[in-house]
């Protein structure tokens, strides 16, 4: 099936939630289930070998059972049933056994889930490299810092980089926490009491997590969604807080601001009648993708006051937007990636950019130089009037600091250019680039 | 493409914001924009038939469009590029004239969205028909009203069927209301001006508003987004509001309850491992779609404060909302169809359930018919006692009423007892059954 | 109570729907249900003479009241006993009669909905004011128009603000159907069927919405929401897309880009260390507010599917939701008012970043100009590589394109000047900023 | 002042957040401030004593400091002038040196925060404890279990309340990590350099997160939100998953149900005139602060991609935004301990219905004790089979199973008796009571 890509959803994810992918682990829970029982004692051994080679077999109509799953109610009772219908005498008695629908479906999700954060995290990894090589080399690129899209002090890139760094470096924390502790084996039966296996219920469970390698929480959570709505969670943040650096490059790539251009590529970010356009394209795809995300988190977590041992909608809602969150979160990673990856760094146009508005940015650094003989209220006061002064005359502060015989009387003129200068006023800027560079090494190995 | 079925979206409405029916529509304004500059004078007549011509005979690659649009930015680049090279000489440097990739992409929008209120108003009439009949029929079939999910005064099922139609008729007239007015052709070509167009942009939009049937805007309307969300809103209220009948049908299908039950079909909400279920499951699909389609439209509403004269990301996230939220309202309606055709309705149950609890229900009648007499507070307080000391007795509020010389100082045996008489209680239900009936007589007849 | 101002929501909207607001538009109810079922027969004259009177002096405990609302459930139960024990003998047992708590809660809603549809339709006036003096002052006032935040073509600041008045206007009808005919009495007794008034329910129901001046719908509507719903959502998208404006002076107001500044103020948008700061305050405001508003929307939106005849848990959501999407989104207009209100336009900035990057947002036009002769793929092309060497060389778009020897071949060096000049380039502008104020100008008169 | 108290927030929680201690929090960091830079050696020690001792007496007009906020842009611009202006002359030149507006909003937003998790915390202990006791006491409590509010198979009170206490004690886990690593200073200057402390500002920082005892980020996060995002999502899965027990407490006290019952109290969940009315107010109040808490955290993560160094509009919203969260999920925790501290359980009424629809809900059971001999399938079958029959003779599922010569020909007519009794169909419900009462024992000890 040749589907149309998606631009917002990152392609390999989509497929780890994929309808056959999904019938796959579905597929992997019973052949474990099966195991597990015969492990136990529950169903007899050739019970469990016909079952577990059957779903290995299995090469069932996924779009058929797609279909009957519609009024079914759920996708295990059609594979439940093709499933029994293929294993052969041996077995078929003993598929499913003690199960129920949403043991299955649960589980089978787990393990989407957790082979999606392990792809999320790979790609987390990438884009924390890459945020830490700008910071390294644009350590000494001098340009504004913008508050409410104002320019206020100046920073540099590498500082830039260095916080986008610390937001991946954080999220890989996150990811990496929710893939540890955050999955659990679903298993409870009809209604959370794993009847039907009398006794061994709890042994079974044990073997059963062991077999597909999931934590075994202390009880079965049909209707308790704080684990799922805790991993949406994190990857909505995920989503958002990557997506800030989208915003970033969107604003830092601006005609009047050109700091950045995402790296030109064949095709990419043209428009169809503006020859000249580069437009911010992989920015632009992680915000859209980011806001897709936020929209499919609100599903799960408004969903999360469920009925009694399984509910009705909220439950099902998560067969469609946990999915999707994580298709559009490791969106926004993947679009992210393609902005930042040889990204254009135009530092002659962040040096010109600081002394646009005639150098106002210094004023604060001014203000500072000039507060401890002045005082800061003086100091403040003082510096507002200069750049009042150097707009209204259209000068640049710098001229009008020099003209200015109280600044003079506290400042020597070599004083007031050192006061002047964007390169002299990064403070720690350096330290905290260091720091986020050591907060990545300072990663713990992957789990993988 | 046997893709598999969304269980909470409507096929049928998935289809007309599928990828290719995207291409097509989009290839109905490339046409239709050619002719009407022909028209108008702007192209050559033999330009606008060679793109016409091929616009209706184009059989393009949609997926290897859609891959183009991922860097491109958009699909309307790869697509005028393909139309372009499809049209042949006598046209290939008119496709596309003057129009900027929004406008093909929100045109498009607006036709797919055009043919979705159809269906939605489709669907949204079958289920006034089924709630009207089930009021009707049920005019007489009294049962508990329940606030707080708590017994209160009787009602009958007519007037809960009556209150079903009287949401469906209110979104029937707020779908046909945006059908009518909501929409919008979109020509402004790259910011707005139709510069390319000289003064001839007016003219050529007029025409083409007519050719597409669409209402012509004041002005292009790239990043005042206040249509879309418009529409995506009145779609979100479909789902939420005609999502409360099936809130409705999921509490009174309890096994406790068990005044409802949808209508068997083979296959049809069963379970995996309990052979009694009757599962609600086309009332918890529309449930499910509720909240998806919710999700959506959060994306579009929250995209609304979109950047000059077009955003970076706001409105490309619409390209994934605005067809899901068509699709998921969409569903909800189907569902909740499927949930309310042929209906199981007891009235036995509900007869049974009215007495339950000893007919406490009946109190506030009791009071109001000691009222008059006692004043008020008077009689609630003694009724109050009253379905205490049933409670506490375990007798019926009947009983407890009858056996009281303050209640018989006041009522005869017989006024007592059709004080209790849930029949009895039932004041403007009937009126109301009728006020319902005649909106849905009085909706004005289909735009179609 | 000296409360402090909240800094996104409007304080007039705020008082609208305070408690005590609440409270009395809540004896509002009172009042007039005894009045009409006075005057159709059910209480005595003298009874609501007493309670008309009741409600007038009443000068409750507001804040005591709500304290047992917490425990009783609703505000109506203290409110009904307070102003039973208020009204004295003569109708102390006629108060409320026949009504529930949702009644006079909902329709005490309703009309503080209609004194802040109001309001907000009066704000909205205001910025279509000021919209259209912008739109026509700027007429000529050529800028860059922006897509992706990346220039395009030209456009004019009047075309921009001709948008946003476009916006105004369309949500002062928006606004004003709602207020037209949005709105609605709710009165049903226990479980909507005015049980207790016999079969003159309908009667009394009829009165009290005369009285109150409310539409009288067909039904009661306790549990079916999608009334509220399209209120909230109508002002959802008002917020939305009225903060489109406040995204734009935001983005105008960049140091770098400079094309805009809200008008000063004292002590407005200083920096607590930045001396020389202009923040855009009310156009952050705006944008705060619209987060804000748009969460209160969904909670409204989400808690449509309510439970049978009374809701628990959805219904009470809206007591908190439903003002504060009045307050917000009337914060958002409000702020959005301070933003542009006396606008600094720096036409002189704008026509500076007209040349930025050398002139190339004139690409589109020299294409149009070459493409009659070369047809239009052959003259992108050309440009697209006339922008390319500019761009190497650091020479600007006109440079290139009059050393070009294959536009000279077409295009005269008049020409070439012709189809770089921005002010000759802005096609339909004028005539869309004219459809705008026509737009305005054909607004229906006021409904006060 | 005596502000009307809000039905959802938690009041207390409200007061952690409110405005006066908003004020105090920020009198807190520029006290510590102080200090810090007087011992790191940035400002004088008299300069440090003065300032803390103004930070101690200071008793600002808080209202007043809000009103000039909403033009200044910001509550720390008059309240940084009206502190200068309180210190006195050994001081005032030293307030709030180096920090900027956003370092002391946002920090003392994280000592509320703190506070709040740890009442948070305290009220999920709580929540724990009356959960712990319900599942001890009501182990052997046999109710039924239902899916999709269809009785399914039985269950016992007992695990219903193990599955709430785990659900408080993962909730517990989640606030207590968010309280040990998820809060942090934010100081960094104007925009994240510290500029003006030149290279003493690590060292600055290092001493004022000792004294305000928050954890010292690797470097600062003006525009980074992950952070307040994941304690606000945190909270929101608090409030959806406690939530979810107020959703069994209202289905479970249905009238028709009649299984729990919210513990009476004087004017408690009374109706204004259903005097037998004993609504679940408590389940409602929760329900409705739970949906106000997850708009108030989609406003939250939707602000997450923050423009550069300080966002516009994003970071704003938090204030409202991030407050209303913490009381609203104070609010849900709260109304649930007020629904299930005492909750009336009725274990007849659960017999009772155990017993409704002719013991169906063992069908389940009987297949099982079926299976071994029949087959899985064809136990299926025949219990479908019985079902359907009992259903259409109206008897019980016993009687049809005595009466079936194949059912006798499996099972005993005691083990037929025992296939259906509920008590001997509870699986491993006793364990997974265990496991929860270990798990909250396995609290670790609290951090306070």
């Amino acid at each position: 099936v040749d589907t149309p890509p998606s631009p917002f959803r990152r392609s390999e994810m989509v497929r780890l939630f994929a309808p056959d992918a999904h019938v796959q682990q579905m597929l992997a829970f019973e052949g474990a289930l099966a195991r597990a029982q015969a492990q136990v004692g529950v169903i007899p051994h050739e019970a469990a070998s016909a079952i577990t080679a059957a779903c290995a077999s299995a090469t069932f109509d996924v779009a058929a059972l797609h279909r009957d799953a519609v009024s079914a109610g759920t996708l295990a009772i059609p594979l439940v049933r093709a499933l029994t219908a293929h294993v052969g005498p041996a077995g078929s008695a003993y598929v499913h056994w003690g199960a129920t629908s949403q043991d299955v479906i649960d589980t089978a999700l787990m393990l989407e889930m957790r082979a999606g954060l392990d792809l999320l995290e790979h790609d987390l990894h990438q884009l924390a490299a890459v945020s830490a090589e700008l910071a390294a080399t644009h350590r000494h690129t001098v340009m504004p810092g913008r508050t409410l899209l104002q320019q206020a002090t100046p920073i540099t890139f590498g500082l830039k980089a260095a916080r986008w760094l610390s937001v991946a470096v954080r999220q890989i924390a996150a990811v990496r926490a929710q893939r540890a502790s955050g999955l659990a084996l679903q298993f409870g039966g009809a209604t959370g009491t794993l009847a039907s296996l009398g006794d061994r219920g709890s042994a079974v469970a044990r073997v059963l997590a062991e077999h597909l390698d999931l934590p075994l929480p202390a009880l079965p959570w049909h209707g308790e969604r704080d684990r799922v709505a805790t991993i949406a969670a994190t990857l909505g943040i995920v989503a958002g807080s990557v997506a800030k650096i989208a915003t970033d490059v969107t604003l830092l790539a601006q005609t009047e601001v050109g700091e950045v251009a995402e790296a030109a590529a064949p095709g990419k970010g043209t428009s169809s009648a503006m020859p000249h356009k580069r437009n911010p394209v992989d920015a632009t795809g992680a915000l859209a993708a980011a806001r897709l995300c936020l929209g499919s988190v609100s599903v799960v977590l408004s969903a999360l006051p469920q009925e009694h041992e399984r509910a009705a909608g909220g439950w099902q809602a998560e067969w469609v937007a946990v999915p999707d969150v994580f298709a559009f979160a490791s969106g926004v990673v993947w679009h992210v990636l393609g902005a930042v990856t040889g990204l254009e760094v135009h530092a002659d146009r962040m040096r010109h950019n600081l002394d646009m508005d005639g150098g106002v940015l210094m004023a604060e650094s001014l203000s500072m130089a000039l507060a401890p003989t002045t005082g800061r209220t003086d100091a403040l006061l003082l510096v507002r009037e200069l750049t009042a002064r150097a707009h209204t005359h259209n000068q640049s502060l710098r001229v009008a600091a020099h003209a200015d015989p109280r600044v003079r009387g506290v400042l020597s003129p070599e004083a007031i250019d050192h006061a002047l200068d964007p390169g002299s006023y990064l403070g720690s800027a350096d330290a905290f680039i260091d720091a986020a560079l050591a907060s990545r090494r300072a990663l713990p190995p992957s789990l993988e």
